[in-house]
């Protein structure tokens, strides 16, 4: 199972090893009493969201032959006001660039971690309501000078 | 408000850059095609949730004048099983060590950190069951050679 050991360094610096052996450090904004040398703890939830449901749609994009030469995914983040802040709403957005990306293929792959495989996802979701887009750059055409770009919320 | 970008490098290898401009080497176990270069995107959610409490629990320690030389938390989660597989439970193991730590003080600390202000621990407790533990490793007798230990479920 899971599991992480957080060791504070000094003043607001933290680091964190994770069960798999990865060390992060974390720290605060300098207005809390840090010196901004590492990721807000709170930031460490979108940034896995993204790696999660990324991991997922790669993985799927991949078995689909898909010829994918870029992907990345944009996590937006709103947290209740006040004290404590939970996270109430995340939106992502997936932009794949590759050559003639099948937009069923990518719709399809997002649909599964989100609704099926993502833990980081189904974990938030208890939390925040979880909205996407994705948009496609394809690349086939880019001899004639114009990348397609194709957006969909 | 928060925001993460996450980019594919490559295999299953991403990295997460947070919107303060720190960045996060995810990548998957070497059975799910990664090459384990960095944390699981799951395990993200506990380190940030160790980090987060961390930096309550010590603020506070501090203001109440605690004379705290070694401080770690440790964050073990258990996940539902098969797909999508997300938490159900995190227990925090906190380890405060200094000169006459007051246990009022601790449990005071942590009580307002996880009802009160951690905003992780908040998003987590939609999904997952929150229980902790603390010990105070009293290092004020150090020269008679025994370090009294106390912990408290």
């Amino acid at each position: 199972m899971p599991n992480a050991l957080v060791t504070l360094v000094k003043d607001m610096q933290f680091v964190g090893d994770s069960g798999t052996g990865h060390a992060i450090v974390m720290d605060a904004d300098e207005k809390f009493g840090g010196s901004n040398t590492g990721a807000r703890p709170i930031e460490l939830l979108l940034i896995g969201f993204g790696g999660c449901t990324g991991m997922d749609v790669i993985s799927i994009l991949r078995k689909k032959r898909q010829e994918i030469t870029n992907f990345e995914i944009k996590v937006d983040g709103q947290r209740q006001e006040g004290h404590p802040g939970r996270y109430t709403a995340i939106h992502l957005i997936y932009t794949v660039t590759g050559r003639n990306v099948s937009k069923e293929a990518v719709e399809r792959a997002i649909s599964l971690s989100l609704d099926k495989y993502c833990s980081v996802g189904a974990t938030l979701a208890r939390s925040a309501e979880i909205t996407h887009e994705y948009r496609i750059i394809d690349t086939a055409e880019e001899s004639g000078g114009d990348e397609r770009i194709r957006t969909a919320e």
